[in-house]
């Protein structure tokens, strides 16, 4: 039961009036600088808003037993956040479509070197049709996609005619535990949407994600003895390329993994940070290096944990150094599966026909090697989940930027998608 | 004109009766953990004991433009100590014998992760006949014994015939800028002691040394388009690997170097710290590594220097990735010469009859492939300076300690020494 055109064309004109309000909104998003671990001041925000739209509210804490409990929880450090997590609640009058859950998380990963910005990282900036910021693209403009969609409607007398949770998470860029949380909460929906930047292509397929620390310790002499003595950061690359191996390895297995074969390197490993020794005249007694790796779907993050580590200790007990001073493996973040959106879904079809109205072209699907929390939802929901938003530039990089033309097409799919999902109502 | 047998009998056994003391001072010097900056109180400590004893005390600041303006003069950075030089002057009631300087650091070597030393790396420790403690050897035992040996013979009631100066610096581990500021400020004498953790030997030659820190700045992207980014870590060691061809040519170079051509490895370049990166799950936009290389004596500091800048250059230029983003190479401490302790000098005759002395063994010299202080007055003040001192164990690294058996007979051959370079007179 397609939207009438009148129907949309209208929901279109409103997202259209509220647009200049939403890249406001968006703007005071991307101004918190919401790092993992700094996202209360802006979930705090989110909360507000949302009550201020009539929401009814749910704020609530990581349960981390029962994290640790479930598959899907990853791995807590002393970096993990403890900022709530927010969801917003929409009651219709009448439960007369199906319900939606609309996520997205406001945590961002780090600036790095603010001097390799053209503008302060946390102060949006627009020029021409980009607006720059961490985190502006991943994933602030979704975040409030997902508000301005519904308020799309509401502008125009309307509201969904079905449940729709309104889900602010943390801990996406590290973890996925926010989501789980929303899991674990008991929130659950006919479909699941979240506005990643994903080109305004639906994805199909995503790699699941662990993160790993690997420590090497040492015995440092004088330089002067330097061959007697154990270099704890030559040793640390040495694993390095061992890692590569894995990394290789499972390259090559994509040929039997669904929707992976095309790609020529779906599984990255990245070495993304390193510290090591105290000074250039002592031989380093100590190196650690942070790891992420991505694995195919249907893989457990168990199993992979245990390649690796296998991995790790059998290079080791072949290196003459390490054999006596054997490094540790440690997870210490995502510990997670991906998922494939199984092709044919009523969920999928409304996107599409959304989309197709929004932007006049088709829905592209696509494989994605990173990690996203709509794997929660497609694993332990077992519902579609549907991660689709706006085209971008540079996420996790310098000068990070998302495109507002995109994200004007973008909130329109969803306000049609979301009224044709969920029905509409008067509001 | 040899101490008589007599006399001789009589230092040693002064030594001896000295020597409960000594070690307890020594211990006193470990406890100070005078890591580099964090001298301020060890030399004044050890200003309060010179004077104590009777010397004419001077104590005074880095000049640093004077040090800048030095061929001989490292580069400061943030971390450069400002803690003071405390040269303690001992004049003889007639200037009859050859004057003497006496030379030891205070700065200490960073310890490490505390929980691979067997003992609190500055709670000195004594397991039969070792002392073990940072600094203990290197050179906390040496920088006693320049104190205890003139006081063996003031215990006898005689003292030297002429101008001691024992001189206690920083520094050394670092720059050499504390030894060369004793020689800016003046201090000059026609032979210098220092009593480095030298295994009872002269040293004959000496590498000289170089810092450098080699910064990386990259363009990171989300792990998803990792082939698109460039990893700074990745690319840092792509760095190590040139310059470990630097390291191979300039061993390569030893036969042509006196002195030099029978150690296999002369040229130790020590990567001694590393650090990159923001997280896991970025790709890394920075990394800077701290670097130290030896030189040969008789290769000046900035012919090496410019050798290595070239090297990271012309690699940088052939590497797609570093051709855009040209690393930055830093001097940034040592830039240091070495220097050759030419055979046949009065001063090393003299210190080889107490060695035979003290020891009943013949004094050997060898070839040290690291930094010496000994260097300014070899090269600057060109007088006979000899490194000379007890038999350590592990300097630098986890459990240093220093023979307690041998800081006696050193400590006894420098009195003899003392004794018979610059005469003796009653004190």
């Amino acid at each position: 039961m397609p939207l009438d055109a009148t129907l949309r064309e209208k929901i279109a004109a409103s997202v259209e009036a509220g647009f200049a309000e939403q890249i406001a909104f968006t703007k005071r998003l991307v101004r918190f600088p919401s790092l993992r671990g700094e996202e209360h001041a802006i979930q705090d925000f989110v909360f507000q808003e949302l009550r201020a739209r009539g929401y009814a509210m749910d704020r609530f804490a990581m349960d981390r037993s029962a994290i640790e409990r479930h598959p899907g929880g990853s791995k807590f450090s002393a970096a993990h956040s403890d900022a709530p997590i927010v969801v917003g609640i929409h009651r219709p009058r009448e439960e007369k479509g199906r319900s939606l859950i609309l996520q997205a998380h406001v945590d961002v990963v780090p600036a790095g070197p603010e001097d390799m910005w053209s503008h302060p990282p946390f102060e949006p900036a627009v020029e021409g049709d980009w607006m720059f910021g961490r985190g502006g693209a991943d994933m602030k403009a979704g975040h409030a996609a997902n508000l301005f969609a519904v308020d799309a409607l509401r502008r125009i007398g309307l509201q969904p005619a079905a449940t729709v949770y309104v889900q602010s998470v943390v801990e996406e860029e590290s973890t996925g535990n926010g989501a789980l949380m929303t899991h674990l909460r008991g929130y659950r929906a006919d479909a699941v949407l979240i506005p990643e930047p994903e080109d305004e292509k639906l994805v199909r397929a995503n790699a699941g994600v662990l993160w790993f620390e690997v420590e090497v310790r040492g015995h440092p002499v004088h330089v002067r003895d330097m061959g007697a003595g154990a270099n704890a950061i030559d040793a640390a690359y040495r694993i390095v390329a061992a890692l590569r191996s894995v990394e290789a390895e499972w390259n090559e297995r994509r040929h039997a993994v669904p929707h992976f074969a095309d790609d020529p390197h779906p599984i990255n490993l990245n070495i993304g940070k390193i510290e090591g020794g105290d000074w250039a005249s002592s031989v380093p007694a100590w190196c650690r290096l942070d790891c992420r790796i991505a694995i195919y779907p249907g893989t457990s993050a168990a199993e992979a944990a245990q390649e690796i580590e296998g991995a790790v200790e059998a290079f080791a007990r072949a290196d003459p150094y390490l054999a006596n001073n054997p490094p540790r493996v440690r997870f210490n973040g995502f510990f997670a599966e991906g998922y494939v959106l199984e092709p044919g879904s009523d969920a999928e079809r409304a996107l599409a026909f959304a989309h197709r109205a929004a932007t006049g072209r088709e829905l592209d699907s696509f494989t994605s090697p990173a990690y996203l929390d709509t794997r929660v939802y497609a694993l332990y929901d077992r519902v579609p989940a549907l991660c689709y938003g706006p085209v971008s530039r540079n996420i996790h990089g310098f000068d990070e930027s998302v495109s507002l033309a995109s994200v004007k097409r973008i909130t329109t799919a969803m306000a049609l998608f979301i009224a044709e999902w969920c029905g509409v109502e008067p509001a």
